[in-house]
């Protein structure tokens, strides 16, 4: 049978909350595990790699430990993440190092990512060395997007170019990961999985700069989080990056005393916004999602399955990128 | 043929320096994988992977990746822990967050993680699931370990107990994992490999034990480390649980007056030497130590093969316990 998206999330949110981890010892190691994995977020990556597995079989069960497994990957690197970046919140709730402290959350991190590879572990073996070099190519790529993120921090001669490499190693490839993944698993030739792969790294990067966009240009009333909180940390976004390149000398300077400045936080945003419209910064970043946007549905289409197997994953697709919450 | 121990160590030794760290990119995350590889320690872990192997086989080559994997697993595990331990010194060397900073001793630390599975993933894909399977739950136990070592240090009630199964988690079940996997990797059966898990789990009490003593009672000349330590920083030692245990009222009160105490450091340990004195502990330490060790040595002995296949790792064991360094 074909799965909707719902069903996927539904399956996924189920298992998740059936892990044992508030019935484990010691306590202080496990209930982090237990705190991270009820507290929802959108299961976006394991619903991925369980359509992707939907394409080509009906036993989408057979995906589902390697699908969990993404999703608890992903909630490591966001809780060793938190910690680096000193984030305080999370999905609305504490994150694990301020809600606990830095040891839990480093070494409740680090049973997490064990965690995964159990998880990873319960994969056919016919399919399981072939899952786990996609699995570990991107895990090492994650980090290095992360340490990147953070070099970037530091930097001002950031390029746009660099900055999509460093969203493409942190976000994007374990989008692609997650589909590659679940095509292998559910019979996919190695051309399929590979434009599986491409399908979710170009997806991956519309969706980050839609990420970028939003947290811009969203609708207050929608958006979950605070609207122009890049533009008060001064993060390099592809927004700032591309409104930098485009500026000419005068609008630069406006623009990099703004980013000195310390003025009040309501008034920088409205004034770095205004030197975005005035550059036509929104239409170019929505010019780009859109370009990956296509790319990503290209390699899509070109899959060599009937299109009604891929509609279910195409809307997801369309669903990820036009999200205006 | 059979390698001798310092043959092992040689080949792990050029396999480690040869990881081409040095020339990754972002060199932040790199470096400090280079920096820990490239700073020895003994390698006595992957060596006892290679010696297991070799009881059952002569191509020791086909156990050199898993014996990387747990030599690079850990080395993550010191990593982390001396992040969350504020541990300065490593080996004689500044630690990685000391000599970098926290966020860099996080992140390489769990590339550091995903590299040790990457390594396992080059063994032989016949044996490849049942010897992830005993990382896995090796990795996970010795995070276990970990935090209860961590909540011992708060805790004033920990029993003899306790304190033996923290050691089992965070250093025995290592030993274990690395002889097992050996084994398992060399021809071993089921009978042989859990033989093999239960000398390693045996000889790492009683070589964490020794650790235990040596640190009290150790020439100073021979010994690396400063001796006392952990008597200077009330570290929950089995010397320490064992006189509490055995002390009447009276030195029980002595002791514990010691450790609130903020004396001049050398008269601390030299007083709380003497009431270990006083109650024998450093015989009840020799005691267990030995123990463990001949149950280690009857379980090696019991596997089913020839004496002489023995002999090498028989020795090692012999070596990791009675060092006097």
């Amino acid at each position: 049978m074909k799965y909707t998206l719902l069903q996927c999330q539904e399956i996924i949110r189920q298992k998740m909350e059936q892990f044992p981890f508030d019935s484990l010892q010691p306590k202080e190691l496990y209930e982090p595990l237990h705190y991270t994995f009820q507290n929802g977020g959108k299961r976006l990556r394991p619903a991925l790699t369980l359509l992707s597995c939907n394409i080509f079989s009906d036993q989408v069960d057979m995906a589902l430990p390697a699908a969990l497994a993404i999703e608890v990957f992903h909630n490591f690197t966001l809780l060793h993440d938190d910690v680096m970046d000193k984030a305080d919140i999370r999905r609305g709730k504490p994150t694990i190092h301020k809600k606990w402290n830095e040891n839990v959350a480093i070494l409740s991190g680090d049973v997490m990512m064990i965690k995964a590879y159990d998880l990873l572990l319960e994969t056919d073996e016919k399919v399981l060395p072939e899952i786990l070099k996609v699995f570990n190519e991107t895990a090492t790529q994650i980090c290095e997007g992360q340490q990147l993120d953070m070099n970037f921090e530091s930097r001002t001669d950031v390029t746009i170019q660099e900055y999509l490499r460093m969203i493409e190693l942190k976000t994007s490839v374990l989008l692609a990961c997650a589909m590659k993944i679940g095509g292998i698993i559910g019979g996919a030739g190695t051309n399929d999985s590979h434009k599986l792969y491409e399908f979710g790294r170009k997806l991956g990067m519309s969706f980050q700069l839609q990420d970028d966009l939003l947290d811009t240009y969203s609708d207050p009333h929608k958006f979950g989080k605070r609207i122009g909180g890049d533009i008060v940390a001064n993060k390099k976004t592809f927004l700032l990056l591309s409104a930098l390149e485009k500026a000419d000398k005068n609008k630069k300077n406006q623009l990099l005393h703004l980013l000195n400045s310390n003025d009040d936080e309501q008034e920088k945003i409205e004034q770095v916004k205004n030197i975005f419209d005035d550059l036509g910064i929104k239409e170019i970043t929505q010019q780009k999602i859109m370009l990956f946007f296509n790319e990503a549905v290209a390699a899509f289409e070109s899959l060599e399955v009937s299109k009604n197997d891929k509609t279910e994953l195409l809307d997801l697709a369309h669903q990820m990128v036009k999200r205006d919450y």
